[in-house]
Parts: structure tokens; C-alpha cells; sequence
């Protein structure tokens, strides 16, 4: 489960509630692409704005729409208790793994994170994913502190955030990593525009954000990269350039891949939790001409 | 209201429940005291880790236990859904103003966080403060942005979160964003280590996390600064020193507050909700000399 492409699906919703429908088309897309797990309430399913019935209804539905692909949940919030909270409702709905990322008000210091990550790996039943991303949650693991969670029961992959662009420190990041880790831990890389990088480097998967949308393509590069063969990985990832641009410009991949999914008429728009605003504008203008010319599924 | 000194108590809780007992000592020390205004649910009131029932009931007992103090609610959250079912819930249970950090996950735009302020404001009856926090909600407010959010219906004050240490620049500063707002929207400094500078370059207020704890203390700073005795203010402030830089150490203040009403007895230990924890072991025991030693009240 936590190797190859695991595909992160927005949550489409608006202000009423989710969008059953969107969510399951997604859903389908994914499992007719052939991903190798699914990571539904991501960073990219917006599981922070949503509360906990609502992670329970979007559970739910993408376990029942999964059908054999394993569901990865998202159970982070800013409180041990409401993790706890969300660790138990996922298993309790078939979730295969369990995605934390130590979400935080307060900057949190290294000690606190390796208490909540002790605490919620006591009460699993199924493996954990331990997810870094400081872009969101502003805190930096050490590869030290990753060292210690990897101790605990039930982990077993990693998400980081990138990697080096350059391949021989992307290798060099990840052994140093891995060397750090038990063998039954898998790292994945994120942030997609580093990750055929990643992949080459020898992480074991992708999380992927444009999975969520487009999975061949994410698939083709991923493939790719499982056997061997490099340069068709850089090719296949450096074709998208412009959209990785799109991400930078636009402050990450969610809103760009939001209109995205508006565009290709999966969604309705809006189909974000305001405040929060998928790219409108000139932007989407730009995003279409884009899409259209490379060609994405 | 939103002049003065505006005081932030800890909100105690554990993981099973607010602890009201403790929560309604520290109101009663404020109103003892003579603050201006009470802060309930700010940064150090945790407003950020309880969910919608447990906001309500804190709002309830600060607004009961206040008498004619005025009580100021925080209401952000992630979500805009949110903000406003906290809003209604704040104004039904008879805050005085209201408090928005616009929090985040993924960093917001400033279109995104006008649209929040613009969506909240309508819905208000009651003055709003505009929360500026960059630490917590990780957005920076341009002064051109305040100053488009000062015009909007209800609002009426803007904490900022410090100003320049050194007394000319933090003049300056004051002045730049009031040349941006209407007369009737105050400025108030937090960043208790920069307070008496704030209030001394022309502050309205202080929003005090130590106010919330030690509130002779924080007025002694307060009144001095009104009286136009600026060095009195310096004076009494710059005695506070080894609190500053142990705020400074420790992360900010909330771990080192919560330690301190700990060990005034105000509160139980632990006071915080994990994954928080409250200043411990030898932290602890420099405070607990330092709070001898400084004698707060």
C-alpha cells in the first residue's frame, strides 16, 4: 500500500456540504487508472476544514468506491483527542492505512510531536503513514526525531516533503534517510514536482496530488521509474513543467488542481471550502490552454 | 472595549473537559484587578483546539463570571463555515466583540482572507478586533490590506503583533497604519515583550497574554503608558526581562504561562491540550524562582 503511485483526490464540496457525486467520479477514475492506493483526506481532500462527520461520510464513500485499491485516510488535527478521534472512524470504515501529519496553532517542538505520534500509534490497528509537510504544518522534522517514530508500532511509510533537484543529492538524501529507519518503513516522495527525482532516488512511492486527477499520467511516470529507466521518468515529468510552474506561481498544487477538475467538468465550481479559492481568472484561462495542450488523464 | 488593557486568560482544560473551576478563578482575578476588557478564547485561551460545544461553554462562563467587564470571544477557524457558526454562538451567549485571526492550513491569500473578514463582517452585531498573528496563522498582513479590512462594517480594533523595539521606528509604524484606517478603529499591541513600546508609541490597547495571568502587573505597564509616563512604562516592562526571554526560549508565552498558573496553583497541571505541553522540568523551576523574584500579581 504504501508504494508505487498512491493518488490524492480533491474533496469537492462547497458550502452545503460534500459532493458525493464529484467524489465518487474521482474515485472511479483512479481505480479504472490502476493506482496503487488512494490517499483520500489528504492535504489535497482538505481534510482540515472538514469535521468529523463529514471525514466519516468522505471515508466511507471512497472505501466503498476503492473497491480492492487500499484507502489511505488523513487523521490529522490540531488535538490529540480529535486524531484519536479520527484514527478510530477511519478504521471503524475500512480505511487500509492511516495518513498524520502533526497539524498545528502553536509551533510545536519536537517533543510534542513524537508524544502524539506515540499516543496515536498505540491505538491503531492498521499502519501509519507519517506525513511532513511544513509548508502546512510549519513544523520541520529532523531526520533524527523520524528516526525515533519510525520506531513505533505501526509505522511504516514516510511522506516527505521533496527531494534535492540534483539526483545524485536526491540518492544521497534518501539513504541517509533510509539508514535512519527500520527496513519495513517505506519512504514516498511529495510535492510532485520533485518526484520522478524522488523516485529515481529510490523512494518506494509517490504521493501524488496530480494522481488524484490525472492518474496515467502520474502511473506512466511512476512505471517508469519502477523499472529503471530514468530518463523517461525526468522526460515524462519535465513535459509538465508549465504546470509545476502554475503551482509555484499560485501557491501550491490545491487551487491549480481545483480549477482543474472544475475545467474538465468533474466538479461543479466552486468546489473548495472558502476561504479558501480555487484559480480563477486569467490563471484558469492559462491552466485550460494548458491542460489542453498537454494532454493530461 | 478595545482600548486599555485587554486581558487573555488561559482557558485550563485536560483531555477530559474544560476544568471551570480554574477557568472561573482566572476571571474573577481579572475583574479584581480592573482590566479594561477580558479576552476569553484567544492564542492562550486554546481557541484553536475545542471544538464548537466546548467554545460555547467557555464563552458562557466568561460572560457570566465578568459581571460588567466586557468579554472579547475569539472566533477563527480554518473554515469559513466555521467562523460563522462561532460568531453566532458568541454573540448568543453576550460577547462584547469578537476576535479573528484568519487561521490557516494552506496559506491564504490576501483576496482569500479579504473575502473572510468581508463574509464575517456582515454577519456581525456585534465590533470585531482583526487578529494579526503571523506566528500562529502564518499570514502577513500589508497595511494596505488592514487598512481595505478597517473599512468594513463592525470592526473596530486591530491587534498587531509588536511593533519596532526601538521607540522612533515604533511610532512610525503606529502612525503608517493609522494614516490607513478610520478614526474610529483602535490599534493594540501583543507581543507582551514589545507592549509598553507599543502603547508608548501611541497603541490604544494591549491585548496581554501576562495581563491574563498577572493582571496588577499588566495594568501597573498600562497606566503608566496612559498617563504619559513613557519611561515608567519602559521601566516596569524592561523589570520583566527574564520573563521575556524565557517567553523567547520556550516558543512563546502559552507553555511558559501555563506553567506559571500551574504553579500559582490557579490551575491544574496539566492545563494544556495535548499535543501542548506546559514548561516542565528544569523551564519550571528557573519560572518558579523568576515568579518568586518578580513578585506578578
Amino acid at each position: 500500500m504504501f508504494s508505487g503511485l498512491s493518488a490524492f483526490p480533491l474533496t469537492p464540496m462547497n458550502e452545503s456540504g460534500i459532493d458525493e457525486a464529484a467524489f465518487a467520479r474521482l474515485i472511479d477514475r483512479l481505480v479504472a487508472a490502476g493506482v496503487d492506493s488512494i490517499g483520500a483526506l489528504g492535504s489535497t481532500g482538505s481534510y482540515a476544514y472538514l469535521n468529523r462527520a463529514e471525514r466519516e461520510q468522505v471515508t466511507q464513500l471512497a472505501v466503498a468506491q476503492a473497491g480492492k485499491v487500499p484507502v489511505i485516510v488523513g487523521i490529522g488535527a490540531l488535538r490529540t483527542r480529535d486524531v484519536l478521534d479520527a484514527a478510530e472512524d477511519a478504521q471503524k470504515a475500512g480505511a487500509s492505512g492511516v495518513l498524520l501529519a502533526p497539524m498545528s496553532y502553536q509551533k510545536l517542538s519536537e517533543d510534542e510531536v513524537f508524544g502524539l505520534f506515540d499516543s496515536v500509534t498505540r491505538h491503531l490497528s492498521v499502519p501509519l503513514c507519517v506525513y511532513d509537510n511544513p509548508t502546512t504544518t510549519h513544523f520541520e522534522f529532523s531526520d533524527e526525531l523520524h528516526g525515533r517514530i519510525a520506531q513505533l508500532p505501526n509505522v511504516r511509510s514516510i511522506k516527505i516533503p521533496g527531494v534535492p533537484v540534483e539526483p545524485e543529492a536526491a540518492k544521497a538524501r534518501v539513504d541517509r534517510l533510509r539508514a535512519l529507519i527500520p527496513s519495513h518503513v517505506t519512504i514516498g516522495v511529495s510535492g510532485d514536482v520533485l518526484a520522478a527525482t524522488g523516485l529515481n532516488a529510490g523512494c518506494d512511492a509517490w504521493y501524488s496530488v496530480i494522481g488524484g486527477l490525472f492518474p496515467r499520467t502520474a502511473l506512466a511516470i511512476t512505471r517508469a521509474a519502477q523499472s529503471g529507466d530514468v530518463h523517461q521518468a525526468m522526460r515524462l515529468s519535465e513535459r509538465l513543467q508549465p504546470l509545476w510552474e502554475l503551482f509555484g506561481q499560485y501557491g501550491g498544487s490545491l487551487r491549480v488542481m481545483a480549477a482543474a477538475a472544475e475545467l474538465q467538468g468533474l466538479t461543479e465550481s466552486p468546489c473548495l471550502p472558502l476561504p479558501l479559492k480555487a484559480l480563477d481568472g486569467p490563471g484558469k484561462q492559462k491552466l485550460a490552454t494548458l491542460l489542453e495542450a498537454l494532454e493530461l488523464t
